[in-house]
């Protein structure tokens, strides 16, 4: 068990905007959504989950860990494929209910061995939808 | 009311990693997060949700439209403030339950006037944690 612990959301002072209290707001789920950017580049790598405890172990170990919704499992990434994120800054947003990690991305940060996951755009022929590939994501 | 449909999520071809079928995995709330980038620099912006008809919305506007939470309505980034978003690409990850927006921002993307809503940086200070402010996000 992790001894790391958030202020509690209805003890922030002031505004979630403007507090520099940091309480971040899980979802129903207990969960909050983060999204994970590269260091050198800015881009934009993956947008995955953590729980508290996942957030507490990223902070105290400076390695991203995050909650899988489908294995209901706490994951290093890059535990098992190498692939892992060291933390180089956490940032929440205005409303505190999402977290940026800036990360040193070691390999491809998505498990199709692409640097982003974001590698496909939507393209509206007249309605009709469909997914392109972009080469080098 | 809009006539833009996707494909039904347990219709898709093959594993939605590598398919071209557009599928977007709303959640339990018919929601999907949507990340918003900067075209010009690549920027995280802002995290906010659509469900299917702002997604529509969005698609056949080209500006970003989102559904409001706290307000439970469609919103038209930038419909009181100005700041709205034009959108130039539209891609989704992996497993097809993100999206990414990239945007021609036209002002602040934050309602709180800075560039970008992720504007505060997590402190650990042996388990004390603040937030503390980028002067330029």
């Amino acid at each position: 068990m992790t001894k790391t612990t958030f202020t509690p959301r209805d003890a922030i002072c002031g505004s979630a905007e403007e507090t520099t209290d940091f309480a971040p707001l899980f979802n129903q789920d207990g969960l909050i959504p983060v999204v994970a950017t590269d260091k050198a580049t800015g881009q934009l790598l993956m947008l995955a989950y953590m729980n508290a405890e996942a957030l507490a172990k990223t902070i105290e170990t400076g390695e991203a860990w995050y909650w899988s919704r489908s294995r209901s499992e706490l994951w290093r990434k890059g535990a098992s494929s190498g692939n892992t994120q060291t933390v180089v800054e956490i940032r929440t947003d205005c409303d505190q209910d999402a977290i940026e990690l800036i990360v040193e991305q070691t390999g491809p940060a998505c498990h199709t061995k692409r640097k982003s996951c974001f590698y496909r755009i939507v393209k509206n022929d007249g309605g009709e939808f469909s997914l392109q590939k972009v080469e080098d994501a």
